[in-house]
């Protein structure tokens, strides 16, 4: 097994070669996912501004507050960290120093679009007046998305621990309980089983109507019975993330929800069956789309059929309709079809994947099947 | 007791007035707390861009995506949605037609600058190129800074949940467990005690030398007998975070470490002494100083003493020696003096309080003396 410095030496030369690849002079994150990826640096997204440069020719320059010092120091790779003092005067010159130690000048800067905030833009711009800030989250995503094998084993340990937390949780799930009572409860059983601290996202508990909302916040709706449930949950395992959906009956549902449910499984078994290398994103979007399609309820799965999964929630690669990329192997990603009827229903079933040599392997395979409970 | 309605409604009437104070036709939020705030709308920050947009003449415009829509229905306000679909040239449409809806055109637009990302920024930036993009932090923190009855109440919660579940936590640490041991026991018990699943942090414990790096991520270092352990932790009720840290001794501790101890507590009792309306920050910052300068550690607090608190674990007013802003009743914040000698030690003692009428009330009343565990 590589060790920790090496896995961050190579990716850092990974990125060279990418920068290069896509014209770009240099790199600069904030705290992101990213910025873990190539540094192992852990920062706080906060009021004072961190930046990371990275550059072919020089260390990565790391622009960061006094008091985050201890951070930068007894690392097992070179770093060039500069500092700046509380007072909010003194960061352009931090930043200043750093951009000039990293060798940047009137050039082309790759940043995060999705990351970047105006604080940390404006004092780019302030101290790189004639650079142009481009958007280089395709030539990072580009490295990221093929996980190598510590990162494949987090992400399966982050998908059991998910789903034994569900498993001690649903024999505790009753009619008359709120929606919120129900997500406390299984954020309890996630962290008893080993998660780690920071969640992918708070689970998503909706009943009834409710579940029509693929993103609805669990509220103070009591299960009923003849509810569908909807519960989207995940867990955390050295940073990297799971992220999982299965749709459950509540005590007598009728035949319309049996009906929605099972097309979704099908939607869910179609997408997995097609992805393999070679088939593209919008392939296995279209896969699991046509179940739902022809069975008649097409305008009701209004989301794509899955995005990229690893240190984000939501990363590359996206299972969108118009998505050309082919699937490679070490890609990780949830297929997670659903059918949404407004004001009635919600069905989702949704898994975390890996494309192998030839073919695919679900990390997740907790029973799929409408299971009645309350 | 005023409804959500009234309270969301109250907020956006002062905003229009403050936005008028400040001289700006709108402003322009991304999902944040602020966005909480002024609209009750919980949305993840995530590759699909939401704004919504405020201006005195108009009801609330939101951009979000089409399957985010069901978020803006059933509305106890009015909110004019804009949605737009999953493929991202679509998008720039759906920003310019909810900017126009708004009323905007080329004049100076407020902006959050530690939140607004470059992906909604180059969106607004296209929607709206005769703009100029103000950061109008100040005004928003100018109202969020002075909390209602619900918010101080949701605030005492939170601090409670943290308390008790340090309270059930201290019995089970004891030398030989790792910091990251301590740190999941920690986040049990504090989900145990009704914490809302987002934590305002993941919880700092660090040992021996680690605790002098005021803001060390659990590692895996055994706690030893002699050892200082600094534990900063927090919960979140409603939406609304605490923010504590005591620090302990384990098995025998030495003179020195009894005297940093007792300077930083001192230090701890002198800000919250001294604050109250009228004082300024920087009084409250000085205050804590002087007793860590007075002492001869002065070099070793890197920090300043204290930030706001509420719907972010950072946000005004912060305690800092050049901030002139004077302390006014409804303000939260955190006292958190701190001593930290690298390679060697920390100490912070770290309490969340409230700005009354006539002085200072603490939210958090845990012994705060040096307590000798494991």
């Amino acid at each position: 097994m590589p060790t920790p410095k090496d896995i961050i030496l190579n990716r850092q030369k990974k990125l060279t070669k990418a920068l290069n690849q896509a014209n770009l002079d240099s790199l600069v994150l904030n705290p992101s996912p990213s910025l873990i990826y190539f540094t192992g640096l852990h920062f706080h997204l906060s009021e004072r501004p961190v930046v990371a440069i990275f550059t072919p020719e020089h260390p990565p320059v790391l622009v960061i507050p006094e008091l985050e010092s201890a951070k930068a120091e007894n690392l097992s790779y070179d770093l060039n960290p500069f500092t700046y003092p509380e007072d909010p005067d003194k960061w352009a010159a931090a930043f200043k120093s750093g951009a000039k130690a990293a060798g940047l000048s009137g050039s082309d800067v790759g940043v995060e679009d999705r990351q970047l905030r105006l604080l940390e833009f404006r004092l780019l711009q302030t101290a790189l007046p004639e650079s142009h800030f481009v958007n280089a989250e395709d030539t990072v995503a580009t490295l990221r998305m093929y996980k190598d094998e510590s990162e494949i084993d987090a992400m399966q340990k982050a998908v059991d621990v998910a789903q034994k937390a569900m498993e001690a949780t649903l024999p505790k799930v009753k009619i008359g309980m709120t929606e919120k009572e129900v997500a406390a409860e299984l954020v309890m059983n996630i962290f008893r089983q080993g998660s780690g601290a920071e969640l992918p996202f708070q689970p998503i508990v909706s009943t009834g109507p409710n579940g029509a909302n693929p993103h609805a916040s669990p509220s103070d709706r009591k299960l009923a019975n003849g509810d569908l449930l909807v519960i989207d949950w995940g867990a955390s395992v050295d940073g990297y993330f799971s992220d999982l959906t299965r749709t459950f009956g509540v005590g007598k549902v009728n035949p319309e929800q049996e009906k929605i449910h099972k097309i979704v499984q099908e939607a869910n078994a179609a997408g997995r069956a097609i992805a393999k290398p070679g088939i593209t994103c919008g392939e296995v979007d279209k896969a699991a789309r046509d179940v739902i399609e022809k069975a008649g309820y097409g305008e009701y799965f209004i989301s794509r059929t899955g995005h990229g999964l690893g240190l984000e929630v939501h990363e590359e690669p996206y299972m969108r309709t118009d998505n050309p990329m082919p699937l490679e192997p070490g890609m990780t990603f949830t297929i997670e079809p659903g059918i949404y009827i407004p004001n009635q229903d919600g069905v989702r079933i949704e898994d975390d994947v890996l494309v192998t040599e030839t073919g695919l392997r679900s990390f997740s395979d907790m029973n799929r099947k409408l299971r009645i409970i309350g």
